[in-house]
């Protein structure tokens, strides 16, 4: 064979694959004179025949409204709309990401019931449930059609708006996963009247951190709302609930790279922290507590770091306190705080980048910390928490 | 509560997520002085710490090319190029795809090795194994960074080129999977000569079915090369092997939908029979192999059903016999092809789509099938195949 001399030949060429990301907010989305969810279903090609269905519900929520397995399926009743072929129950919460059951349970359903590529999965609960599901219906057949309905304030106005699902390996969050897009995010005002207090409040840091990142106006609508948020006053926290989503989205929308590829990414304002005081906690703090704890010490590093004035950091700690949220954990002042700081340098591949304020509303990427400023950081937490 | 005139509030918003396609021809890509696999790494960041990769390699190329894992370790010493931290051997064939502990010890390696987002996944192999691995790095940490090499006609010029990563469940092919493109497809053709005979020849019929679809001149080009290609000369078959590829990357990039996010698409030209004959045959039929029957099959067809002259059917039974394919396997007269037929309408929603041939180079959606017509196409294979 003569082939010595062939030269490389590289071919290569960009492409680009366009997704649809759509989100609606509304109540009582499953009274049978409720069009939105008839919406979703309008451009499909009705002369086919009927596509089906599978729906997974949060045991949680299942056991808060009792009877919303009934409405599903009455709601799902007209021609129109796909068949329920099936509706399981998924044990809600972190359980529904470390039990590799969950995504078997859900790949047989689908595999049982013919689901495939223009028929649905139907999601109705929190955002582990959500991640969950998804990751079982973003895999089969390389992506069958999802619709989330998020049951939770955190759920509506940041996790299920996401492009990421995933599921817990090897003691990882989230350590295998992938990219998809829902078909729709249908948001239930009415779902989170079932939500206790605890759960209500907790949705609202992850609205603390983007406005404080991203919109001062946005962080006076909080700040101004607090009061009212924390009474479960709807007309108040809806605006709030929706504005997070919009920018949520947008952020995904805009930011150039909604898959990530391009490189390691540091994780939000406030969570390298956050994440942390959930694992050293064994998950007692919720993941919005831990963000609105993770969100405070960051602000105040910012302040001691002589990035942030004294007057927006009371600011930020107010509204915080206000919403029923936490701002200080005692586990903060544990080693294990700062050893998840330099695991999170490795993760990122060497280099540290966490995300400060120079105002509320302006963020800023740096590449280092000061463990002096970050014990000082603490002890102000502790001593401006409520008792 | 006072929220009962609400309306519905809805937001959305459309975004692309570029993707980079490379692909990469040459051969002795492992020799010290040979730069293919420098080039994909230059536009590193080189102060970053050193990348790790896992390696993963077919158990039937390390055993036809004994010596190749110390090749792969010399040529990743230098500095500049990632790490290996383990190399793998994985079961080649169908059985990568089979047998979920693939994907499991893949996942694992990638654990225990701390290979995240910005390292890398090195996949030397056939088809199966190119899919069984890109399944875990695809969906590891939502994806890590992937470059095949794929060992086969079949990879060189289709498999490895396709945005396609998936495994066989529940006796299904590609049932989960992820779609996910690699950082670099680099192609040796020196990894080609160790092949049998067989797995050679039935590469080619991806391209016949290509030419036959959409590039009349390349089927002029297959058909003048044939003769050489079955004797193995490289010169012959190496424009033909990048030409397909080129095809198929071209249609990938530029056909719309990379990511069939629009409909469930059909299958390719001849792949509706292709698939029927592979497992009926209990998989004793190769994918290239029924691919080349499933190609003849629908060209036939195309003939009786009035759409293609005597002429190009000649020309394309003849062109497949003469790169050593087979044209008929008594199997097409079994009714479990008819079933197939059946099968297939329901796998699409309902309504049958089969891709027939109005010309050479020329393909055309139909959307019924005559079984006698059918059947005198069979006939007509039966008698004009080799003895």
């Amino acid at each position: 064979m003569s082939s010595k001399n062939i030269t490389t030949n590289e071919i290569h060429d960009d492409f680009d694959v366009r997704f649809t990301h759509r989100l609606m907010f509304d109540r009582d989305v499953l009274a049978a004179d409720n069009p939105t969810i008839d919406a979703i279903f309008t451009d499909g090609s009705n002369d086919d025949p009927r596509p089906g269905m599978i729906v997974a519900i949060d045991d949680g929520l299942a056991a808060a409204n009792p009877g919303i397995e009934d409405a599903i399926r009455r709601r799902f009743d007209p021609h129109h709309l796909p068949e329920i072929r099936e509706i399981l129950e998924i044990p809600g919460g972190e359980a529904a990401k470390n039990d590799p059951a969950v995504t078997d349970r859900m790949l047989e359903a689908i595999e049982r019931h013919r689901i495939d590529r223009r028929s649905y999965v139907a999601v109705f609960g929190g955002g582990a449930v959500i991640d969950a599901v998804g990751f079982a219906s973003s895999t089969a057949h390389r992506g069958v059609r999802l619709i989330r309905f998020p049951s939770t304030v955190l759920g509506q106005l940041d996790a299920a708006i996401g492009v990421k699902n995933g599921i817990n390996r090897f003691g990882k969050k989230n350590f295998v996963g992938a990219f998809d897009v829902p078909v729709a995010v249908i948001c239930d005002e009415g779902f989170l009247e079932s939500l206790d207090d605890r759960r209500w409040c907790e949705g609202f840091s992850e609205a603390v951190k983007i406005a404080c990142l991203q919109d001062a106006a946005f962080f006076d609508e909080i700040e101004e709302a607090a009061d009212r948020i924390r009474e479960r006053d709807p007309d108040a926290s809806r605006p709030i609930i929706q504005r997070c989503a919009e920018l949520h989205l947008r952020h995904i929308a805009s930011g150039g790279d909604p898959f990530e590829r391009r490189e390691a990414r540091p994780l939000d304002f406030g969570h390298w922290s956050a994440h942390r005081l959930e694992s050293m906690s064994d998950f007692a703090r919720s993941h919005g507590e831990a963000v609105a704890i993770g969100v405070c010490l960051d602000a105040a590093y910012s302040h001691f770091d002589e990035r942030l004035d004294r007057g927006s950091l009371d600011r930020i700690l107010d509204t915080t306190t206000r919403l029923g949220l936490p701002i200080f954990d005692s586990l903060l002042r544990d080693q294990g705080l700062i050893d998840g700081l330099d695991e999170f340098r490795e993760h990122l591949g060497g280099r540290l980048t966490v995300t400060l304020l120079e105002g509320i509303g302006r963020g800023v990427d740096v590449h280092e910390m000061d463990l002096e400023r970050l014990r000082r950081s603490i002890a102000h937490l502790e001593s401006n928490a409520p008792a």
